[in-house]
């Protein structure tokens, strides 16, 4: 059978993929953008991942490739496509993941409930939207936006000008309306190319300055149907899509109790790495599984709540491990993942998991762990 | 503060630290006997562990060096300290691992329950032993012995010519009285440089031909005091010999309710591979922390039940990836681990673990996924 996986990309999803490729007997390899990145330890490539004859160079050999991240262009995934390379998520489904327009035309025909939203082309089109909306929207660029770039929060089409001024002949922006929120929350789903569906537990995902700050799993305060609605909505993408791998759909829960879809990801995402220690399946292992397509693990908490806390890069490059000691000492219980990056303000440089019967309790844990990295 | 470690040996146990050590963030290189070992991702030199010009290059650049297996000579084991190298467990502890003989003296020094013993240096002293202890005895050769190897039952001395023919001048052989035991148990211990201890619950082991077959934690119907009195024995050999990172006790419980230690290992150990996914902090990411000096991890069950069975060698090279499909599909909830290593009938090629609130399902779980493994 198939084991060797291919991750085009070095960052630290492809580096969390190492642990459970190891456990189960995967051979990974990854090609790296850089020399000494996140999974590094695991890079057998240095190069471009926008051109085709390096991403084609370190397919051969590999069973399976797929990516750290959504940005490989489409006619490199083309070119793998017709060298024979099996790749998941594969650019059918990937096209949406890069471009939001093409995502949002594509949920409302399967139905999915959505922010209201339009494509615009210039000022005018924009304003109408804002006039149409009580004055306020959300503006993105359909393409290469993540962590809260290409996204900005607008109350006058001249907020958007630079954007507007930049489209070229036939592109168009993404105008959404602004959620009246109570919280955002995550539902992840596994798929493989057999068909095979499983879904986790929709979490609640905290967001600070458009990144993702922590997340509580299960989602807490959850109305009755909510946890199956969610599970629902992901499942229909994933199949409506032809996601292989992880997927996960970023919701709003509404004042008014209904869950809108905000943005997809198809790879493991960072709303999902309380099911490292907090899931009998994690996500990493559980994406491995996917693309090779063999049975999917048991997505089901191994602890009423599981809390993940993400540490943002602290001052220095030995940071991290100069603060080990201290958050060993005073959290025994808590698990640290690192992800090997020199640090830099706000950037991810690794998160916390803790898990346990009493969600304050694990909160408060995860919490006071991770501060101890950034203070 | 020190974040390399060096592993000497290149087995399963080295390739298993590496999980997390990629998850705390340690730097981990390995010096493997051969290439493409189980540890092989981790490889940063191969040669022989017998040699300390081979030892001391790989050890340049590490902050600790610690161990795969307890073979590593004692002479090589100085090299390493007179040159300044951090070496835990260090070559006093080991020492007593490397020697049944001084084992079982040192233990008797410190007051620890064990087996009737006695080194002996002919037949006529091995005789006279077996006549003390109802004609049958357990003969073990001081050195080199692992897995059942250099250990024999024998009921004559003439039963053990070979060994007896083979010794040198002052050399003996360690015979030990039979003891009659409802079952084996091995209790688990943590210990740092500076001092603190862990210890982790004591766990049941099936043994079938010499070979750790299955391990239930903790170690199901044990009588009230049992757990608080394998933990104080544990404790107490690794505050009394000095070890420094994961201490294995082995112990037979007897007929008429004692623990008497059977035997050490100085290193993650068979009998702790369930706290992989089985305990808060798995055995191996705490061995790092040991070595490292680091505040140790919470040893406490995440469930009420562990269970771990090993694979033992399949007829081919590529049966275990060949049986993850069904593996997979039967057994969703269950971990699988696997070691890299060609399949020979006996060996350990890996092991699965299983985890939950009935010990029969967990049992069971465990038993048949290792069982699809085997047939």
């Amino acid at each position: 059978m198939s084991v060797k996986v291919g991750v085009v990309g070095g960052g630290q999803l492809a580096r969390m993929m190492i642990a459970p490729a190891v456990e189960i007997g995967i051979e990974l390899s990854v090609l790296a953008e850089e020399p000494d990145m996140a999974a590094g330890l695991a890079a057998t490539a240095v190069g471009d991942y926008r051109d085709a004859q390096t991403v084609l160079d370190f397919a051969r050999g590999v069973d399976v490739v797929t990516f750290d991240h959504e940005h490989v262009p489409q006619d490199v995934l083309a070119a793998l496509v017709a060298a024979g390379v099996a790749v998941h998520p594969g650019p059918g489904p990937l096209a949406f993941a890069q471009d939001k327009l093409r995502m949002r035309e594509r949920l409302e025909a399967l139905g999915m409930p959505q922010p209201e939203w339009a494509a615009v082309a210039d000022a005018a089109q924009l304003q109408a939207f804002l006039d149409a909306h009580g004055g306020r929207a959300v503006v993105k660029t359909p393409r290469g936006g993540y962590d809260g770039k290409g996204v900005r929060v607008v109350r006058a089409a001249a907020e958007a000008a630079d954007w507007l001024g930049a489209l070229g002949e036939g592109d168009r922006l993404l105008v959404e309306e602004l959620v009246d929120f109570v919280r955002e929350l995550a539902q992840q789903v596994a798929r493989r190319p057999s068909g095979e569906l499983r879904a986790y537990p929709v979490v609640e995902t905290v967001q600070r300055g458009g990144v993702c700050a922590e997340v509580i799993a299960p989602a807490p305060h959850a109305r009755e149907r909510l946890p199956e609605v969610a599970a629902g909505i992901g499942s229909a993408i994933a199949e409506g899509l032809g996601v292989t791998g992880m997927l996960a759909v970023e919701l709003f829960e509404t004042t008014d109790d209904r869950l809108l879809v905000n943005e997809l990801a198809m790879r493991p995402h960072n709303s999902g790495h309380w099911s490292q220690e907090g899931a009998i399946t994690g996500q990493f292992e559980q994406h491995l599984r996917a693309v090779l397509d063999l049975p999917l693990g048991d997505p089901s908490p191994r602890a009423p709540w599981s809390v993940m806390v993400n540490i943002l890069g602290g001052p220095t490059e030995d940071a991290l491990t100069d603060r080990l000691p201290r958050v060993f000492a005073e959290h025994p219980a808590v698990k640290v993942h690192t992800y090997g990056k020199a640090p830099r303000p706000g950037r991810k440089v690794g998160h916390v998991n803790a898990t346990g019967d009493d969600l304050d309790a694990v909160v408060y844990e995860a919490r006071a762990a991770a501060a101890l990295f950034a203070d």
